[in-house]
């Protein structure tokens, strides 16, 4: 935790809209404050069956698991889809099939497992290639009849070495000529923001700082950057200390999330390994905390 | 955007690490190069086949996107998996089955399309509820045998009202006993936390404030809410101005971005409103948002 900077005046520390941050006193017992009920109050965990659990082979009721498993709607072939997903970041890593036996090996190993209609057999996602999805909690639709194994992938999970198997837009395939072989990860907005601010990062060394975007003048000027996001999180702020709109609120959120995320892309940290950490806050029980905290 | 507010000293202005904000004159300056460059420079916009775009529906090739549907591998009964994601926040909305002539229609239309198995018809999905899935983008897997409708609901997915149809956890039915009748939305890092975030402000109507966990006491304390955004964005800045290593700087984030969504949660903003206001921006070209501006 930072130490208040000696330059900054006690009179700024007078209000939250003006400070520049909380008297030492006060920012050490709140951040205390926040680790403790982040980490070790139990009120701020979540259930233990949730997803924010790490996963860990259960000790399952076999027959409440065969009821579990006769609950499924299984196709002609007695198959139902099986959506693996990213837990933290909600990329869909592949699809599959699963049976009966591949859903009560995934429920009770949590690592992934499908049927492979091709090979007429069960098949664990890893098995060979040693990236595993653990699963960290399964869900089943309104039908009953698709699954989603929501889990954490030890690698890339497509056999190509694609971090998932979707890699083909449709209409890139239509736009362009070339453009078809171009490969492009199916990414949703916050991943489509993290790639678009990596990519002016790349374009500063392939092609210099010429003509800067915003986004590229960020990067390159550390002192700016930090001066938007203490800007940006104050405007934040001020929407809630002058009861601005909500629109207001979402928009200065949104400043703030960009600005802070052209940080973490030149410390070279991704979202992902924000929200990692912030699952594992979760699903540390205030016990698991204190044990290791013995142990360390 | 906040204007500077009187009581910072010209002093605490000084330096990115020590300043409350910039001055007004910086502030203001950046602030637009920022919005320039955000919503107007198209250096920072995206392709414009991107998941970025507004969907709309496009004139295609018809010679082309015969090419594409040939090329998708159709199983024995002319069919592939088609799973809905929301590009704002990764949720799987839906998993149906496409076979070509409702992809060819999602692809025209924009909106998802599916082919019915139980009544042997296309359907697109709102046809009855209006809760259409306005498709963005559409991925196909390495296989060619899967496909994602990336797009942006107008409502609920689910037949039930339920925002996406995975809402039956594997792992609370297996433990629980009544908790087997127990919802439970499918939700990824983000949303759990901003879930847990919203139960507290929903105990603290419901059961009153005592024994508060600290997201309940930032939830009381608007002072103490945004003295902790203020500190949490100095100590994420800190990482990058003493160098400090990359696991601190996701730390910093992750507090940052805790903090900041107890503050959406007071003002009843939600993170996918957010993402979408990222989404628009990214999407709006330069002469798009110029004549935008000029109808205004």
């Amino acid at each position: 935790m930072a130490a208040a900077p000696p330059s900054v005046p006690a009179s700024s520390r007078a209000s939250c809209r003006g400070a520049a941050r909380p008297s030492l006193l006060t920012a050490t017992a709140a951040s205390l404050g926040w680790r403790r009920g982040w980490e070790r109050n139990p009120a701020v965990s979540l259930p233990t069956s949730s997803a924010r659990l790490a996963p860990r082979a259960l000790a399952v009721d076999s027959l409440k698991v065969d009821t579990l498993l006769d609950s499924v709607k299984w196709d002609d072939k007695g198959l139902a889809v099986a959506i693996a997903q990213n837990v933290d970041t909600g990329a869909i890593l592949m699809q599959g099939f699963a049976n009966k036996e591949a859903l009560g090996k995934t429920i009770s190993t949590r690592k992934a497992t499908f049927f492979s209609r091709s090979r007429s057999s069960l098949w664990t996602k890893g098995e060979t290639s040693m990236n595993f999805i653990n699963v960290h909690d399964i869900f089943l639709d309104c039908d009953r009849d698709s699954i989603i194994y929501l889990g954490k992938p030890d690698g890339p999970t497509c056999h190509t070495g694609a971090e998932t198997c979707y890699y083909t837009s449709v209409y890139d395939a239509l736009q362009g000529s070339e453009a078809t072989t171009q490969e492009r990860l199916v990414t949703t907005t916050l991943y489509s923001l993290e790639d678009t601010i990596s990519r002016r990062q790349e374009e500063i060394v392939t092609e210099g700082s010429g003509k800067p975007s915003w986004t590229k003048k960020l990067l390159l000027d550390s002192q700016l950057l930090c001066s938007k996001i203490r800007e940006e999180a104050g405007e934040l702020i001020q929407t809630l200390l002058e009861n601005e709109d909500k629109s207001r609120t979402a928009s200065e959120m949104a400043d703030l999330l960009y600005h802070a995320m052209v940080l973490l892309r030149v410390k070279g940290v991704k979202m992902e390994e924000v929200f990692e950490k912030l699952r594992k806050r979760f699903s540390q029980s205030g016990i698991e905390e204190k044990s290791s905290r013995n142990k360390s």
